[in-house]
């Protein structure tokens, strides 16, 4: 399994890569208490989907990895903050997040807030870093597309949906259609964007750049089903947070049937695979991602 | 008083841009609860005083207008952002701003969390927008300092220390260098990052930008001892918002006594004064800035 591999060495050099920023952050005169919560939250745990993803389609773009790696820390800390601030009392008040205590109940609320808070600041302050690209059209580029796939329109939207459905039972009666442009943003968009950022840092053409925006787009959607389909079946120990959290809630496994919703992720498997087909055996690894999307446990 | 038909054309000119990006932010799909919720925080309200320090140091620098209003919209979204999250229950629990509710007493908790994180985003989409500036390298400038001002060596990490020293009482004792320090991170960095663009925005050379950093790091510290001030000294419906709110809170004023605070704000204002030299009466404008911070009842 290259896959597996290529997932722990991207994660290992992501990881070694943040705590060196964040050593930065505090030499910078950020408060100890502050910077010990952004580590919290950032290293030391997740599987580093996301950083993988970035590195490898920058590497099947021709890039730098060392380029790629700073780019990639920068999503990690994107979906850091996103976790943080989801797992919050007002949000979906979670207490449990990668097997261990989320941030609010490790520390406190304001500081979740405001460690969240600033792991978004430092992911555009990492990409705009003349260390992340020579080329600051590449660099403005890169904080224009992470601004959109995380912003109003895109990550942060897709929970206001989320919420909006959970806590004020809007819309009623929830549609598919309503659930998948709900996942499209808040899960989607920083999957696509991780491919895309991939495409950018490597400077690639459009053919190229929408191939692997199109896998993106694809193995995110998967990424959410599966979810949906793990939480219905998985357990608490082996998902290292908990599960049946969405019992009660619409969801597309729960609207469609689960299988009905299996068929629908081996659908965007087939899809996500097919987009990468220019690109002959340099996008094995890539392959062997859809798969793991697939057939993940936890 | 020039300077008053400033600070009123610059505000109308941000609120104009803000109101046509929250639109267009709605097009692009954010959920209609989320963008209200967006508007409702940032539009219609305030002096936009950070506005008006972006557009003239701008000016002064030889900038054209438009990208300065631009910027300073971005500056006005993350001022905006942080007095939301500040605002929130488990920070300052405040339920009064800019003489309406807080935005978790209009909306709730949830939606007020989201609205400030999308706003943060937005400000970085904005300032890494081609309308921003045609050189890239100029827009990747601005974003990597306003996210330096904006993180958690700066205005987050400021609101950090606040929080540590109303919440858990550190440090004990406090110090005139903490609140110093503090107050330079929370308040200052945003207001002399907002002179900083301005020069960044109008590529000042080194000796022009430096000048303009000294004056906005001068005022940043009048306009929060000025506001320490008016919380002891203030009325709520003048100020629009709660007052004596620091009451049994170490602030400059009450460890220094209020007067030694009052000539510590007029040391600040004659070195802001004394920053603007190279500019002769261009920086007029800029002069009754300071004097107005001075010299402001709200």
């Amino acid at each position: 399994m290259v896959f597996s591999q290529r997932l722990k060495q991207s994660a290992a050099a992501v990881e070694a890569r943040l705590d060196a920023v964040l050593t930065q952050v505090a030499a910078a005169g950020a408060p100890d208490r502050l910077v010990e919560a952004m580590r919290y939250a950032v290293l030391g745990g997740g599987k580093r989907f996301r950083a993988f993803l970035v590195i490898e389609c920058a590497a099947i773009s021709g890039s730098d990895p060392n380029h790629a790696v700073h780019t990639a820390a920068a999503l990690e800390c994107v979906h850091a903050y996103s976790l943080v601030h989801d797992d919050l009392p007002a949000m979906d008040n979670d207490a449990l997040r990668r097997g261990k205590p989320t941030l609010h109940v490790a520390f406190d609320e304001w500081t979740a807030i405001l460690a969240g808070d600033a792991l978004l600041t430092l992911a555009f302050q990492m990409l705009a870093d003349p260390g992340t690209h020579g080329d600051p059209a590449v660099r403005a580029q890169l904080v224009a597309g992470l601004a959109l796939a995380a912003g109003a329109a895109g990550m942060v939207g897709g929970q206001g949906l989320d919420l909006e459905a959970e806590k004020l039972g809007l819309p009623k009666p929830m549609t598919i259609g309503h659930i998948e442009r709900l996942q499209a943003m808040k899960t989607g968009s920083l999957i696509r964007y991780s491919c895309e950022a991939g495409a950018i840092i490597g400077a690639a053409d459009e053919e190229v750049r929408q191939a692997l925006r199109t896998y993106g787009e694809k193995i995110g959607r998967a990424f959410q089903i599966a979810d949906d389909l793990l939480d219905l079946e998985g357990d608490a120990q082996t998902m290292g947070k908990s599960v049946r959290k969405d019992a009660g809630k619409a969801t597309l496994a729960s609207l469609m049937g689960r299988e009905a919703a299996r068929q629908h992720l081996l659908h965007q498997h087939t899809e996500a695979i097919g987009a990468l087909e220019m690109f002959g055996t340099r996008a094995d690894v890539l392959r062997e991602a859809a798969d793991f999307v697939v057939t993940r446990r936890s």
